[in-house]
């Protein structure tokens, strides 16, 4: 049976973490609101239709009875089952954290263009938006980016992957970080080739992936764009500009 | 061998969520920090002192070999072990979904006092912090809260607990939850009694379980203070307030 997979149209968003983890597995997977009549049936789910199980907010997959919420919760679900996660509790765990961990800058990321409230416009909340991204770029970005370089470095069963000996979600997820970062951030990330190699190295081989450069290149792919967590707003990246 | 929980030493912070677990199960701890020498030894971790995993920030918890990081991760390896979370596969992702909408409003509610950065003081950012905590008290408040009460009322195996039929770490985190948020916003919680009936009714069942009630009254529990996620700031509680 297909996974189901509910997330908001029109952006990569949090949905994307998920998307790429069924792809390169060559999961069989529906991409629920994406379909005609999905958002309806996305907007039930919130509403409490099904059984067992309100989700707060998308993405959440089904996976026949089963109803998963948050993406680190999916990963961790699919990683089981799709051989994206160590077999061992210890890796498992370990994989778990390192999500959560891209949880976190993810969501920072997204409270640089909306420092204030998530119902407000961007353009409520412009300044406050300028100054909350200041210091990400300054102090939080290189914590978060020369962190994850330092679990690829520390990894000492690969020379490659984050967790353990082969390729999991944590992988997958730091691709679409970096991803996603140079699209909202362009200056702030460029420049940084020698203090991130093993991340940077890391984003090009998942990106040569067969299944992942396939992806890419198809319709299931989204662009980024103003809409979603990872936005280009010039004024955000500019340091010490206008 | 005893549970070893490294947090930062004075705040209960979001170790409290863990210790709550541990102390329920009156599982053997140690809540490494606040021993002689504990904060160099967190920190000697931070430094990536352990064979495997480097974690990003405490809480972490060590278990033999295995070492854990964040508190939703943390509250799942300890669910298993402590019978804290429901057996089956579905009802274990259902807690692990609903722990991590905990954690999101917990990091929300941090961003009230802090919506510019974590590197700055609160007297930096205390215009900001008015904005966003209008915000927050108009719009994700009763979102989340609301959110809540509806899983209680939507869970048919029991008329108390979130998720199957028995106490799991998710309703001893509501508890914290809804003690602190009545601590920093004591305005704002006033008087909604009938709108979170069930909420409020698992705090109080919480409160009052043998174990709960000693540990809250026992020295292991440590006192909410101006630097921890719950702060109370009389400006940021009142609506139309100065």
């Amino acid at each position: 049976m297909a996974y189901m997979l509910y997330y908001w149209d029109g952006i990569p968003g949090r949905g994307e973490f998920v998307r790429l983890a069924l792809e390169y597995a060559e999961a069989e997977y529906v991409d629920v609101a994406r379909e005609s009549g999905g958002t309806e049936r996305l907007m039930a789910m919130l509403k409490g239709e099904h059984a067992v199980m309100v989700p707060f907010a998308p993405p959440f997959l089904k996976d026949g009875d089963v109803l998963v919420s948050h993406v680190a919760n999916i990963l961790l679900y699919l990683g089981d089952r799709l051989e994206l996660a160590p077999a061992d509790d210890a890796g498992r765990f370990h994989a778990n954290g390192l999500q959560l961990t891209i949880t976190d800058i993810v969501a920072e990321v997204h409270d640089c263009h909306h420092p204030i409230g998530t119902s407000l416009y961007y353009e409520e909340q412009k300044d406050e938006a300028k100054r909350r991204s200041e210091n990400f770029l300054i102090d939080r970005l290189p914590k978060f980016l020369g962190y994850f370089e330092k679990v690829l470095a520390h990894n000492a069963q690969s020379g490659t992957f984050a967790v353990g000996s082969r390729l999991t979600y944590v992988d997958l997820s730091l691709f679409h970080l970096v991803d996603g970062l140079r699209y909202a951030f362009p200056q702030a990330m460029e420049g940084d080739h020698a203090r991130y190699q093993r991340l940077l190295a890391l984003h090009d081989h998942i990106r040569e992936l067969p299944a992942i450069a396939s992806y890419l290149a198809s319709e299931r792919r989204l662009d980024f764009n103003q809409s979603g967590i990872f936005r280009h707003y010039p004024e955000l990246d500019a340091l010490n500009g206008p």
